[in-house]
């Protein structure tokens, strides 16, 4: 961390900020130039609060040149995090060397309805069932979910076909249904739900964290890092569109932010193109883009009668369109050494 | 609503259709243009799934002439809504004719702190103490409030000043330490917690609910209604800021949102221009702004010592600050007919 | 500027960064901390390439202390700058001390509409007289203005009313039909239109430059400076609305900007609460909401028939609903101590 | 174009609204339902102007079906539009089937280093070489280009490398220098400089019209209808990243756009990765991206010495990361059935 003073400072001011600082624990590298005076802070920057020094009288800029996270941090972690699923008497594993596609409808609606999405999208070579049980919905009046009984046909059609399962978590008191779930996905309204993530710190499950709406990447990675800092540290990342301006599709994929986290961070990231685009065309393109960019994997909807669908229709592939868009994304995870 | 077809519609499809929306109570008005087949829906049209809608392939668009919230719409409650806290023998009101000012510090940290500014405010025209007890960081090894015995201190500080409290929630299981407390805030982070809404429905505490940084303003009506569904009718609403491209203030402050919010709602409208902008000597500026856009109050941060508080220093403003501020505000507020 | 370099730098190479730096000629302080080495750079750093820095294989961040724009720096001209105008045989003045009203239509569309409009905002109390004659228009089939005949239609207002004319260039091949107008509008759109900036440079005709709308505060103040560089320091900023993701109004009046603007820079700031919000029935509070956020004025329009309006009828006041609103900002502007 | 009135309209007043939709040349198509009054306009409603209508005190809201844009419209030309350019014996393409890499450096430095790069570029496997002579920069005191003379060095590296070339138009009386360039690129700040794409329409040449930073998919297809209004149809659209809140790249690379274009318009539709990204090591990534999501082509910088680049050396890639990555891209082409 640099901290440039203003010009002019009073000395005893000053000795008192370098006291207050080290007493935080850092080491305080005082560089006096003719005409400027610089500090380097050097140590765990992370205790250090910006907004106070920023206020203080004698500071004209704070620069973090480390970044506030540590166990998501790369520089600490070089190694890819790779997490892996038994289910079905298979394995299934998110992250470097994989493209994992974790497909399945928006809304959990009845046992036949996720039973046979589960057959179709396994056979089709998804390596993960998702679909939701508690959903987050806009409006009061829009259909909730099925909630507990959701979770129990979520867990029927593993049963049924093998995949390991992942599924949206709204309020800690219902943790204990997601017992025998693979993954716990949080979403993007619940991103800075900070009591959540805790809490989820505590568990042993891998977490699905889905980016917000406008969070940075900074912002997902500390989130990850509230995960981590409880000393759970399977966490995969999820962008899935950020709020726009325009209106040709739902939000805006942010594509490059693939590249940006595979560098920050050792975790998995995967893409949600089903979200971000809200349009189910759109959907093919988006995936195939994912995977260029470097992404570990997608998740995306796939629906068997979109136009019944309780929830996001519009957003959701058929089967038949999801067979076809896997076809073409082995080709693509061909060339970049991908499993699939 | 108003549904436009695509051209050429299949007549058994349509029919399939239209019958779909009758079981849903609405009543659908069928207008055979020459050259363009419209559906009009009258009723209730928040039961309408209009994502579904959009997937049908009958559909070429779907327009929403009526809002989908019903308790917090002005169409349905033509007047204002003014709430009323009894507190040190006092009543607070926000709402039309009233200009509220809310202040305090962004944390509670002390009993001396919190009592002292508790007394400046007070002193200086203040209606409400604010302070947070649970506070929400973007990192976990940032300083995350006093908790339970930071609730503690607001009550202490209550007696003391005789003003009401308003402090934030964070997690539905603090609920029972917010007894005696008179506003419940809920966070921007936490305006899509939709959950933890529907708890607040059930209770009878009015809650100050911000809007989040990149919600529009028929979500943050929409999750007015959460509340507002469960039989909680006094919900304040609160512009804080929203996410933007620049740097020189840490939010926008969109102050056309609280004529708008006026026009749409007969709830409350104030403005947090601490948060908003995060730079203290804004905020007497925008606050006027915020008197003169039409807001019904305004919550700001006040401390003793920005330069050591232990959160959100730069935007906060001195006690001697504050004071000259609001004596401006008077000024504003008298050609308005407000009372502050 | 400061330098953070990276660690292990090769010090032959460091030695040639330096010498590169100093060929430009600032000064470059030298400070070797334990764990960190910071370049300062002193002197005129505007010179500096930051790109080619950053992509410095040394370089770890680049940090400019220094504002990039230098005679729109407030730092360098701490006095307000106010511009006047002579009309008529009165004086019409922009900048501080003063709130100044710039009202008319949007477009000039004939004699009659021009001049009926020109004398009603005199009469109200507003200072200057806009209207329209070559218009930016998104399609190239909507009205694009009366061009040359328009700006005759302006100077003849103009001898009616006796107001000091502004109105839109677009073209620099447009600039010897504005000799006899009084300000010069620079559009949003044609902001970093950077010919048409240079070639006012050599002007001496008041430049009115529009904020565009996805444009930040230093990109404002540098193409302020692009007009200025070429020894025309006439030149007013105006905050028109930025683009946003929501709808209910048509951009995002980012109204903390003024307070920003007016630290950083010694120019008049006026705010156009007709474009930013495209919503007639929100000027009004607006306007005031600008007055009290420490704008030195507004532009807005006025039309005398909004329906048959050719262009952003939606957005005009009456000349009634002005004079209404003229009344209350004389209110607002004795607070300030602003003459209107 | 949908018009929604509002209940009980006085029947004089529509019949005046409807006489004056009627003389534009529309058929108005009234539908009356039980409780909703709707207007369907058929025929060229490009003509009609929205913003009157929403003024309308009979208006409840106005929803355009039929999109702003003609010449540039899918609907109406169904075919895809290719470009083909003759230069050095031999025949370049953009659009349908194609995959058509453009390469160089941001800025015309000399003689030796255009030419180097134009062949090292060519015998990567880039068809065009790109180039700037005028540079749009935010500061005054930057670099500007090399102007003519930069102009004159391209067409020499032109003919050294047989490559067609394509180069930056900032003004309308630059055009004369243009005549041997083999495309104009019209830059982002330039996107709404309507006048320039007016006179564009009248010129011959294929023109590359670069989408502005806050610019909607709409606000694009109206500008290329600009140029093709004047009657030329030669516009190849390029996505070079819109402004966003996060600093991990340069702006946000919207990628959706490909798809969205694609089905909106018949025009080529290419990707600037580097002016996106602004950082050289995410190009490859967001190159492959931006073919798999059915761009038909990219625009990159490449640059001999990245660290000397008089402009954007951060996002260059060198001429053997080019060579590489365009490796990469032919496998990826392949899938596609591109021709590279």
């Amino acid at each position: 961390m640099i901290i440039a003073l203003k010009s002019g400072v009073n000395q005893e001011d000053l000795k008192i900020l370098v006291a207050d600082l080290e007493k935080l624990g850092v080491k305080v590298d005082y560089s006096q130039g003719a005409n400027q005076t610089v500090l380097g802070l050097v140590g765990d920057t992370t205790v250090i609060n910006d907004e106070a020094l920023r206020a203080n009288h004698l500071v004209e800029k704070v620069i973090r040149v480390q970044e506030p996270y540590k166990r998501a941090n790369r520089a600490f972690h070089p190694l890819d995090t790779v997490l892996e699923f038994e289910s079905g008497g298979k394995t299934a594993k998110i992250g470097s060397g994989y493209f994992t596609v974790i497909a399945g409808p928006c809304s959990v609606e009845s046992r036949e309805q996720v039973v046979c999405i589960a057959k179709e999208v396994k056979n089709a070579g998804a390596a993960f069932l998702r679909g939701g049980a508690f959903k987050p919905r806009t409006s009061p009046y829009s259909f909730q979910g099925m909630g507990g009984a959701g979770i129990d046909l979520m867990l029927e059609a593993k049963k049924e076909c093998g995949l390991p399962i992942v599924t949206e978590l709204m309020e800690i008191s219902q943790l204990e249904l997601f017992e025998n779930v693979d993954m716990i996905q949080v979403g993007a309204r619940n991103m800075q739900n900070f009591n959540l993530l805790k809490e989820l710190g505590h568990s042993r499950k891998p977490v699905l964290l889905k980016r917000g709406m406008a969070s940075t990447m900074t912002e997902l990675l500390m989130a990850a890092e509230y995960v981590m800092a409880g000393g759970n540290d399977k966490v995969v990342l999820c962008e899935r569109g950020i709020r726009g301006f325009d209106s040709f599709s739902r939000n805006i994929l942010d594509l490059a932010i693939v590249p940006a986290l595979k560098k920050k961070t050792h975790l998995p990231v995967i893409v949600d193109p089903s979200h971000a685009t809200g349009l189910s065309w759109m959907v093919p393109a988006m995936s195939k883009a994912a995977l260029a960019a470097g992404a570990d994997g997608i998740i995306v909807e796939v629906h068997n009668d979109p136009e019944h669908a309780l929830c996001d229709g519009e957003q959701s592939l058929t089967p038949e369109l999801f067979k076809n868009m896997m076809e073409t994304l082995r080709k693509y995870a061909a060339i970049e050494n991908r499993i699939i």
